[in-house]
């Protein structure tokens, strides 16, 4: 089969129908189903309220919509693309329901201000459901942190082992890193929270409606404070596309880690079965699919950002078609990053930690030399460059007799400098060098549980976690 | 309903069905069903050609591959997720129609050569679909070029009159930016037109395969040359969101143009209804919609760009799963612009031009000033810096007498250069300015209805537009 | 010149020299000279504070640091790509300027945490001025808003006149714009007001540091709680481009309002001499420079977020030579923000608003029709779908009698309807429309002056605006 | 010192001020002074040629040119700012050196056509730089491959050991990528190679100037068709763009496997000393900074490729001032990867492949299991499915007795499989399994050895390596 036929031919498309097909929407836009009819029935309240629809109509309006709603969610929604979008959807079967008065729902709102509308909780209730997420990260990567708050391994700084640190702080430091992501996801939210409904076409309208009843209705802080900028504002996506971009280059940090730590060579960890695939005919071999899916997906809400902001890039106001192209980059992130933060919460509860292996590598390579160096400093008060010199002659010493630096006798470390007394053991070795890191932040197993008892008290007081 | 409950809850989720979800790619790589089949029936060829199987068992395998082909194409063809992608269910779908000769269908091949294969047979026939849809839109902006050859508009700097040009000049210009994406198309098909089948996992295979009879019988110009870069290079996927996020930024150009030209201030054009949208009140409401679509989706392509390029961006060598996440920016893409494409060719043929409104604004301003100033260097010898002092004492003169240049008497010349003669009228006025740019390139209706011929001989000879 | 040449030939380059090249960032991070200088300015307080060095050796070591920097804003440090980068340069010079003391400054820090704490520094005092230049555009953007909150325009939707709005109403939309740019500002600086100083090289430190004390010299909330995190996170940077990105979009909309504004067809405004440029012999040509530098510089912006994003992609722990990329885009992107934020205050206090020739296009294409059609609703309680018909059946009276709704007479509007009263002329023209749209956030002038005083208010009383 | 003072005083600056700085591009366009040169040069002789001017003025301004390029070349030209770029610096300094001569320079010419002429220039001696730099780099990955034609390595997916590979083979794969590279920079220098000189403002020009004498003066292969097109296209760089963007990934896939594969847990590679950073007291630890500087900056072409395309995206025809920010990214783009190619061919060279470490690791964990079972299938004719059944009960007998299958007995083999003959340790062991990949563009060291010569006779023919 040729490539045009798959197309459907080349020229055989007329104008009418690739206009349908470039402007329809109603194939991604169906999502907004519940939403629409969310702010539909705040709108039919408010307008009843106000007397400016009579409560007969409204009633008929709202038992239209929950009627609506219920077939939907049941599957027996039929949708056309003739009818555009979800909005024309929902107001056509309205008018097949309840006839003319469906018509009333639609004073003083425009199509402008409901997607707008629509469009916010939609953002909402995914930033809601995507701080669960987060927080349920967070759980399990306190759960490994305190599992491992004494496990040794190296620390690493270009991929070369610096200093010993313990899997717990490593852990930690991600908590770090996700709880910014969800700081960043409470402000973008705080932000989104103000109601577009109300603002009309885009001047705003002269029925005497309540906009501040409509935002209270739908769980908005307050209305928007300008009509022109509530139906052409799309911040909140690209705030939300700029969340999703930061934290999904967290996950991809970790997930290169994973990735790393599970290949034979460093095997620090291994990943459940459920979150690998294997070979059939070799054993061993075990692909992190996951972690690699959840690295390579970083580059999709990047995408999706960029592809947000150059369509908005030097659009006039208010409302152009141009708009439409706003929702699937942001669905795709939403999904996308969904999927990753329960698929990296499940890898980190399963990972199996393979302590001895990484407490042997945070030993090898003299890293405990630095411990060496600043008890110099610290307990002759030598100076640095002097405290430097000695401890590479310590190095070197050790190198010579094929052992670590905590393996040379006091008589040893004397010849090298006389100053040096038997307290120098407390610092050296790996155990030794990570337990005196008590710095405020430090890699010291008391500081680890110290995090993570702040962490989970904080977990706990959200009433998140588990 | 909350967006726990839209989301199925938030921990319900085992880790398995979590898996099974970031992992199937089924619901997009369906879409390579015709491709895989076709990589599938060449192997098999092959593979009876160099007797690595029975004429017996190819000959079950084909029959079955084309029975599953038809079977896809009637709509008769069930996938399900836990055969993760469409290669899997092919496989497992001729299986039940062919028994264990299914298998012989898998010698010397992988699952990674074959992926590879199937993608690079699905872009480049997009690449070809593509190909038709802009030979299409350049056959139709000739044809507006032909029909406004002489119709005069002005040429805008900064959206600002600069000098006058003509319809078919601005048309012109377009062609030659689509044109030059049709060479990039063509360069990144002849590249990316090796083919991979026969690298295998990563290292080639010991069965004695003719990769040149596989490559020649799905029209590919020979193998790759190396085995571990034929598995892992997506170079061919990139290529292609390169040139559809430059081919896009032209349509942006054009489609910004026509929403401008749309709008009552200019005039310009008018879009058939066929491409735009209007109000049941507002009869002179005539919403560009096809062009800012159009113009918006632009971000789209940049934005597949950047997410294939982050997701490549550092991987080791070879297959990692993070190239699962090739194919869909690279679909998105695709269908957006053959969207765009067909609805632009659409909006070009229909479009009104408004030939009295563009000609008319293309004399305000003094536009033909530089035409004077030009004339006196060259008929006067004039240096230039006082040719332009000359013009712009007459540009002051006209505004005086609040005329055009060309309205202005030969006496009324000469008192401010006496040098002037009745010849200065033949470069004045917009008409004759246009015609005196006789530069080749030049908007000279000569120059213009060269290029249109050139242009219409190209198309011809490849057999192309209409 | 050859291109060779050029480049100082192809093969000349030694290793070394390339080397050094590409590993050198002294031409850049000299920027960070006062930050530096300052980060230790507060560490070495501390240490003296703590006991780990003696006053003597801090004294001279703070009056060296003093020294440098009054050297470095007099002009007279030499730079040395040998000396790498900033820090490194300082350092040379302390112990040039007071000896082996230099070497005390050092205790307890590492490279990592310093240049961590220098670029937070650097970032935070960015944003610092950027808020200013922010406050000062909303303060050009009240100050036109409140000249023109009468003036009336067309409100555009597609760039077609939809309905009238307010000059007012419309400078209003970008000052929520940027409103919201500073609310994001407010809350990345917010989250990255945490000092890393004190994390070491990554593990903490065994010196018994106050991180608490450097952190509120530096103007901290407080420490960073993982010294892993507090060395390789780079989300202020990100954090800081997203915001960058979003509000450069902002801008780039009003830029290119601006340059269609300006444009000879629509002549809503002129920028002033000083932000255009002309034409010496087309005196009407004036080219609005700055407000498509500004709009080109959007994409500045947005590239830099990707480019750092993309860089942080996949980075395992902690820190990686990579990371040295983080600040050119920073630089780079705030250096632009500065000058486009600056230079749009300047061509909104200077524009000249041609309201006439606004408000003469928002009463073109009948864009009052929708008042017509909500008063018959509101005043007759007309279903929607007859409303809409009469008032197609009136428009379509004045469009024959080619005048506008407003000079239909009464009797003629009852021809129509029979229903109609004197009372509707007090929605048609589009001074009434425009004053009829009083809901919370409408165009009424009464809407518009009462969101001036309450943004005037809060700018004064931050202290703010002018 | 507050931000405040750093960036000069918040409100200090007035309008002409900020617009100065905000419009001069001498800062960064003065890179193209010996385009410009060139450029005016050729139009000199043109115009000269084609009686425009005389010989005597053509011959002033040509000595004034040669002047001028000999100036900057020593460093003896000054630049200022109210001199906006790099063409009115050379103008004004022309009209110094020669008087009113100077302004015949710029008859039938304009600052449209002579920016787009001068950046193509740069951009094409940039190209053919890099051309030069890839060259080389395949150069050494050419002396690599030849040096490991047989050493044995791990071939890896998803970071997991799945077959045995050359080093060799190995280093091809990135030979075909940056070969690639090089093919798109020359379809990109073929695509830019017109001439947009004589296109002048935009409409081309009256005088009867030879574009195609200046276009094969300058190396172009022929004058662009379309003046609108000409002044306003910036294709060449945005292909430019992708270009470095594709191949920069290339480099940071590379890098990143040199980052890893220099970890203590591989020890695949040594990088040699000029190309790491070490610690004075670690001596084992040795950062590959310059890798990691190339994995970086990948981000880097990347974002001047959004940042680009972002600007242009919906610019209306012909020059907007927006294009001005062309110019930066692309030098960005170039520099870097300059440094980053020269760098990557400096560490290749000078690498220490450790051979037997590797060669180790490829043979853990079964990785000849497939051998075994093509073995089964191609000798015993056995149905897939059973040969792999066969090797799996082989795999768990090896892995009972610890051992490699190449280690097990033939009757140990035979106990599991009867039709097992000596031939099968043809097969079995890593280099069996490498030398038996003799399909095309296999890993079998006949085969790396047959492309490696392919390669060096490419480079011979067009003289390029070393």
């Amino acid at each position: 089969m040729s490539a045009n036929e798959l197309w459907g031919g080349r020229f055989a498309k007329g104008p009418a129908e690739i206009m349908e097909r470039i402007n329809a929407s109603i194939d991604f836009d169906r999502r907004l189903y519940a939403q629409d009819i969310r702010g539909s029935m705040a709108h039919s309240s408010m307008l009843m309220a106000c007397n400016i629809i009579s409560e007969a109509d409204g009633k008929k309006i709202q038992d239209g919509l929950q009627t609506i709603l219920r077939e939907i969610e049941a599957g027996n929604f039929k949708t056309d693309p003739a009818l555009e979008d979800i909005h024309m959807h929902v107001e056509a079967r309205l008018r097949e329901l309840i006839g003319d008065a469906a018509g009333r729902l639609h004073t003083a709102r425009s199509r402008n201000d409901q997607v707008a509308t629509d469009f916010r909780l939609w953002v909402r209730d995914t930033m809601d459901h995507l701080d669960g997420e987060l927080a349920d990260l967070v759980d399990a990567l306190l759960d490994q942190a305190d599992a491992e708050a004494d496990t040794v391994m190296p620390g690493f700084t270009h991929l070369q082992a610096a200093q010993p640190v313990t899997f717990g702080h490593h852990m930690l430091a991600y908590v770090e890193m996700f709880a910014r992501d969800r700081g960043r996801l409470a402000d973008a939210r705080s932000r989104l929270n103000e109601s577009p409904l109300g603002s009309a076409a885009l001047a705003g309208t002269s029925f005497p409606i309540d906009r501040e009843m409509t935002a209270k209705e739908l769980g908005f802080d307050r209305p928007t404070a300008n009509s022109l900028d509530g139906v052409s504002d799309r911040d909140f996506a690209l705030e939300f596309l700029s969340f999703a971009s930061i934290c999904s280059m967290h996950l991809s940090r970790l997930a290169e880690e994973i990735v790393i730590w599970s290949s034979a060579q460093f095997r620090f960890v291994e990943c459940s079965d459920s979150f690998s695939t294997g070979s059939s005919i070799m054993p061993q071999k075990k692909n992190p699919d996951a972690a690699e899916l959840i690295r390579g997906k970083a580059g999709r809400s990047a995408g999706a950002f960029t592809s947000l902001l150059m369509m908005m890039k030097g659009l006039p106001m208010t409302y152009g078609k141009d708009m439409q192209e706003d929702k699937e980059p942001v669905f795709d992130a939403a999904d996308n990053l969904q999927l990753c933060l329960a698929a990296m919460s499940g890898m980190i509860r399963d990972i199996k930690v393979n302590g001895e292996v990484m407490t042997a590598a945070s030993g090898a390579g003299f890293t405990t030399a630095t411990d060496l160096a600043d008890w110099l400093v610290q307990k002759l008060d030598m100076p640095f460059r002097r405290a430097h010199h000695v401890t590479g002659a310590l190095v070197k010493l050790a190198e010579e007799n094929t052992c670590g630096l905590e393996d040379l006798s006091l008589s040893q470390m004397q010849s090298v400098e006389g100053g040096i007394t038997e307290e120098i053991y407390k610092v050296l070795g790996v155990q030794n060098s990570v337990a005196s890191r008590i710095s405020y932040g430090g890699t010291a197993p008391s500081r680890v549980r110290e995090q993570i008892a702040r962490w989970r008290q904080k977990l706990d007081q959200e009433g998140g976690g588990k």
